[in-house]
């Protein structure tokens, strides 16, 4: 059987393009000893595949060749393994192709109680980075100020409303008019502030009278540099992402003012993964979970239809135009 | 009466050196209604002094004409308020002068059970700055590798000894090979590299095989970059000085690979002052009473005699040129 995969063609010196990757396709690969073989169902798209390319993160650097890695929803097809039956649905590291094989100890069953989309977004890793960051890095507690970059993405839309859902002020820093709108109108974010405009830095400060007591940061760049200058004493930085870095192979020098600025106001920058606080899962998921279930959190998915849109997707999260959760709808379980 | 002082005469562009003070005489300042008048006795020389130039710390910038501030014991001559009487020995901002006129509420009250010099080193803001840092911030735990820079100054000097009185591994950075040698056989250091060596980034992945997992920071600069590349997963910075970066009116444009080295690490950076955690200072000093009283903590103070040597011993912290706490001393009490 004849299946597709999108690999690694070029290696982008500069802006990720379409001409980075090919799709091909191959013979279906044989399901080993211990092995578990899946159809794709949903793939996610995260700004980090970009970092992938760039050799430094918590991952082994992508080399052209290599299946376009990504975390994705599956269903077992064909299962060497005790553990898996035809039929589970799982998560896992399934790349950017129609089916995967895999090791059993690589995947995960989902006991589906939501949309599969979902289990990327809110319910995934997305919505486990988003509570973690808030809540056990920054520490946010009621009536502080939280600015949150990369506000109309998929972990920055859940970060500021479960930020207001802690009684927090959230203010939203995001790169359109449009998604300013959304943030304030749909999201309730106290403020909105978009890093394009000349007047940001001004924008800012009027935003955080008080300072800014977090700031969960997915951009990391000018955005983080702004933010450093506004932060209020003893406050905290979240440092989830740097997108801004991502799509270049020259990356700016560094967090301007770091760390004088730290001394001075008494700051703490964290870097963080979500598997850091694997031990409190079961807490951030009945969370997350009984948010969906009371409709207070609102999911914000940007769903492109077929694999063949893989590329476009990780395209458009570097270049801001998605809003929410990017993901690539591949297949519907049978 | 007259008395000396030290005041600003220009504001120094690049490196600090003697035609930015000018020794003045004046009669000496009345003391008002809740004022006390201290005879100067010691001062403390920070290479924060040289930050108060830059107009950017927890303190105003400092102006042409001002008196130079330092933190100081003094002596109280005349007092006119009810907390304070002639011979009281007294820590507080007296500045680089003779004599100082300060309001009641601004100083403290030592009982003194040690040497004076030692409330401005092991007993006073330094000794408490090495024991905050290293243990509320740093979170040293035994076993950990913990590296310090400005290793041979008055925060290292402290910082690594009681590193050692943890359990740690530690390893100083220094600038001499005098200051390595004197770290590892006097003050007992597991190993000290040079930052001034070529080879000193091959040095210090030598000397921690296994990653920094706290590094106490009072230089900043290239050593931090190269320090930020050595850490271990879920590491801590201690961000307690910037020394390398004071000396300019064109400081360096910041840490390198900030962020992104902190999320792929789970890092820490945190800023702090000693007074973070006035709350703790009876725990601190009893801690630090305790290791001068058993002489397992070496006490290393350089001392200037005289008032006019206030400039050379700035200069000479910016330089690297103290070992230990750099003091001057005006006076004796009476």
């Amino acid at each position: 059987m004849i299946e597709r995969r999108w690999r690694v063609a070029a290696m982008p010196e500069e802006q990720l393009d379409s001409s980075h990757f090919e799709l091909v396709t191959a013979e279906r690969p044989e399901v080993l000893d211990g092995q578990v073989g899946c159809r794709v169902l949903w793939i996610s798209i995260d700004a980090a595949q970009r970092a992938w390319f760039q050799g430094v993160s918590y991952r082994d650097a992508l080399h052209i060749g290599d299946t376009m890695p990504a975390f994705s929803i599956g269903q077992v097809v064909e299962s060497r393994s005790g553990d898996f039956v035809p039929g589970d649905i799982v998560s896992g590291h399934l790349g950017w192709q129609d089916y995967s094989v895999v090791d059993a100890d690589e995947l995960t069953r989902i006991e589906v109680k939501a949309p599969l989309s979902r289990y990327l977004s809110v319910l995934g890793i997305t919505g486990l980075t988003a509570y973690f960051g808030l809540f056990a890095v920054g520490e946010a507690k009621p009536g502080e100020t939280v600015v949150v970059s990369g506000a109309a993405g998929a972990t920055g839309s859940l970060v500021g409303q479960m930020a207001k859902l802690r009684g927090c002020r959230v203010v939203g820093i995001c790169g359109s008019t449009e998604k300013q709108e959304w943030l304030t109108s749909k999201l309730g974010f106290d403020a909105a502030v978009n890093y394009r405009d000349e007047n940001f830095r001004a924008a800012l400060k009027q935003a955080c009278p008080d300072g800014i007591d977090v700031f969960f940061d997915n951009v990391g760049g000018t955005t983080l540099d702004v933010a450093l200058s506004r932060m209020a004493h003893r406050g905290r930085i979240v440092c989830c992402g740097v997108v801004s870095q991502y799509d270049t192979t020259t990356p700016s020098r560094g967090a301007r003012g770091v760390p004088g600025i730290l001394i001075g106001k008494s700051i703490t920058m964290r870097g963080f993964l979500y598997t850091d606080y694997v031990e409190r899962s079961d807490e951030a998921m009945q969370a997350l979970q009984g948010w969906i279930e009371e409709g207070t959190l609102i999911v914000a998915e940007d769903i492109l239809e077929g694999l063949e849109k893989a590329p476009q997707g990780l395209i458009g999260v570097l270049n801001g135009t998605n809003v929410g959760k990017q993901l690539i709808h591949v297949a519907d379980p049978s």
